[in-house]
């Protein structure tokens, strides 16, 4: 089965939902759309054709185009932009202080910027036209939109910082490598962009989840571990599917323990991913399964983590599917280009997962859209291999910010390339922490974080005007 | 009418010829064949199709994967590559110091690496096919073929350094920007990239030209001013094309006076381009129109200059056609991708070309081929705009090599633009004089510059081998 959910979002959906209705959408923003062209490495006339890309542009801080003051830009990632951005809340916070135009873009094959119309839905059904939807032609649009964008202000001095989380950071520091020419610098946050190939284990999320839990607690740890024997065993069972549904609450009954496995290691994969201070997710969970009464056995105490993240209001659990439609959208993305090769291994305990396959993913892919994935391509692309040695003296201005405790992190650039392809990271810290704004996610040590790179923005900034013609 | 010359080649078609025939094929290249992607930027069933692409080995030199020796990879342009390499002398001379392999590439859609079996011609009559072929396309193939070179070796380490001239030392340039994880340094021969959009003036090759007629003899320029008005003031007479055709012997009677035109610039532009030492092709010219008997009119002398150029054995003048498929090939990249915004002005004498008009050539391009160019992509993709300012601390390791009577030089880097993008010059150069073999285009000042950009390679080798892990 093809892995539906998508690990490498910025936010978790419930996440998502808190912030947004905890926010106003805020009027600074004016909504624009560009007609961009569909495929920008081709010259067939059906590459021709355009499509309305969205993208939103807050004024309200910019020093304007007479002191070229800058332009902080934020790479949209796999989801759709929505119609609040107070989720990308640190470049409101620094908006001010650079005197920045704030511009938002929207990826293409997502929300409002698909083309000819289509759904998401009937966009990856189309084997035509899903074809055109990959980060190379993403960039490519990111570049045409800025462009056009500082054109039309008559701000052809502005120096843009593009800003990406997750996939979306990714893209921001490979915008950067790729367009040095018309970004100036990178804010690439919790970007795993070493997932690729055999660049790191294959395990090394898995790794980091495990290491999380083992950290909060040992004995939580140990009882996760100790579950998955109890549920596998009682899987073999005869009719232990059933006693499995029963026992977690499943709103249809389980065809396979497979897909049970999934749902309850999304469990601990998001809690890791996410545990935002000041509560942090993995102690909810072993908070849960720690202190579930005496007594209670070890299926018992699973069942309160899940409770735990899930609300334990009572409703079932919805444990074989899922139905966002964002998700399958980043999943055709890892059918073709974004080949990450995760997966468990011996040394992984606190999941049930198989090691990644790559002959099976493609099989798989190959029967849902009808051609196989390219693994090699990102790292032909971008790179990734000896990256301490090609970027040494190659490129600058990209901060790669992580936080440890995310699983991405393992995949991210954690120590310093050169003078100005910077490692900031926080040792407490989770996915994509310095996205949000500060007035909702904070500490003492994610503050020193956000004002570091603030800092080395500064630098880049000062060091752009100082030898402008 | 379509331009249908490629003033870009880094060989002159004659030049060619006589390189070709007075050095032997050479047995130390093995000629490969890789089974290259049709599409690398699109995941459609289509673009999964692949063609053959050629490719040629030469490790005679090579100092094998032990010690991580070298390779200087040379990457084709607009033409075939051909079966004899000894045009791409100075890579074979080289070879020997830096112990390099020798890898040479043909650019995709021409020669034997046409897709799909066809031809020059049909494919540029075939509409969904031409779409794939551009410079894009082909740096993404050049970065497959070469690590596909060093993994089927074993020789993960060995640094790669890219060589082309002219178009092909644009991709070089390039190369090295967009995947500096593959190719460690590039050595860019006579690179116009800044003739894109405005950023240098329309006239920039042909004022070129004006000045190297004006510098080798002003008599000899007058005469060509002169000219110029005689021929367009007899056109316009009755009969008067005809009495031109006559006197500059067409093969048949000319059906428009640009068509005149369009040869005699040649004559200019070619010399001005291909000034090779020892003989000079502008003086050469000059002393033609100049040493033609006392009495000898206008145009008698202009018939000199082509007859010194053509050879002058009473062969009628071929004036308004040509025919070769490598032109038409160039000609369909410059009505899609590489417009290269070429013309006349007020200021230009030695020709008659009218200023570059975009929107006549839109016209025209759509007319030919279906689609109108993009004049804005290569600088979105590659680049140009404020070179100075943006690669000042971006990049690193290419050479911008150019000799100053070239009139592509007036477009290319002419000054170091960091402490590793140097940029190499001679005064008396001309067109790729540096990619020849030492032993058959040399003066001492060609030496000094073939010289000076060895050792920058070895330098570049040097800091590598030094920084390996």
């Amino acid at each position: 089965m093809l892995q539906k959910t998508t690990r490498l979002s910025p936010l978790h959906p419930n996440r998502k939902a808190k912030i947004l209705s905890s926010v106003g959408s805020g009027n600074d923003f004016e909504t624009k759309y560009y007609e961009q062209t569909l495929d920008h490495f081709n010259y067939q006339p059906q590459s021709y054709a355009t499509f309305t890309q969205k993208y939103v542009i807050n004024s309200k801080y910019w020093g304007g185009a007479n002191s070229s003051s800058p332009i902080l830009a934020y790479l949209g990632a796999e989801s759709s932009l929505g119609n609040d951005f107070s989720y990308i809340g640190s470049l409101s916070d620094n908006a001010p202080r650079f005197k920045a135009l704030l511009v938002y873009i929207e990826h293409r094959f997502y929300g409002e910027s698909i083309p000819f119309g289509l759904t998401e839905e009937s966009m990856l059904k189309n084997e035509s036209v899903r074809g055109y939807f990959n980060s190379d032609q993403a960039l490519a649009d990111y570049a045409e939109i800025l462009r056009h964008i500082k054109e039309s202000l008559c701000a052809p001095k502005s120096p843009i910082i593009v800003v990406g989380g997750s996939y979306g950071g990714m893209l921001a520091a490979w915008f950067r490598l790729k367009y040095p020419h018309i970004a100036m610098g990178a804010l690439a946050i919790s970007a795993p962009i070493l997932y690729f190939e055999d660049l790191v284990p294959h395990d090394a999320y898995d790794s980091v989840v495990q290491k999380d839990f083992k950290k909060q607690s040992k004995s939580c740890f140990k009882t996760i571990t100790k579950s998955w024997d109890t549920i596998y065993k009682l899987a073999s069972q005869p009719n232990g599917l059933a006693i499995l549904s029963q026992k977690f609450n499943s709103c249809s009954q389980l065809k396979s323990v497979d897909d049970l496995a999934e749902f309850i290691g999304d469990i601990y994969f998001s809690a890791a991913q996410y545990s935002f201070p000041p509560r942090y997710q993995v102690k909810i969970v072993c908070d849960a399964i720690n202190g579930a009464p005496d007594g209670t056995d070890d299926l018992g105490r699973i069942l309160a983590a899940i409770q735990s993240s899930y609300g334990g209001n009572g409703a079932c659990h919805d444990i074989s599917g899922f139905s966002d439609y964002v998700t399958y959208s980043w999943d055709w993305q890892t059918c073709s280009e974004m080949v990450i090769p995760m997966g468990g291994s011996k040394n992984i305990t606190i999941a049930r997962e198989k090691p990644f396959d790559m002959e099976e993913r493609s099989k798989q892919c190959k029967k849902y859209y009808g051609v196989v994935p390219r693994p090699h391509w990102v790292t032909t692309y971008y790179g990734g291999q000896d990256i301490k040695t090609v970027l040494r003296k190659f490129g600058s201005n990209i901060i790669f910010s992580n936080g440890l405790r995310d699983p991405w992190s393992r995949a991210g650039i954690l120590e310093d390339l050169s003078d100005s392809l910077l490692a900031v990271y926080t040792a407490k810290g989770s996915h994509c922490l310095d996205l949000y704004p500060a007035s909702d996610v904070n500490t003492p040590w994610l503050s020193k974080q956000r004002k570091k790179e603030v800092q080395i923005m500064e630098k880049w900034f000062a060091d752009y005007y100082a030898h402008l013609d």
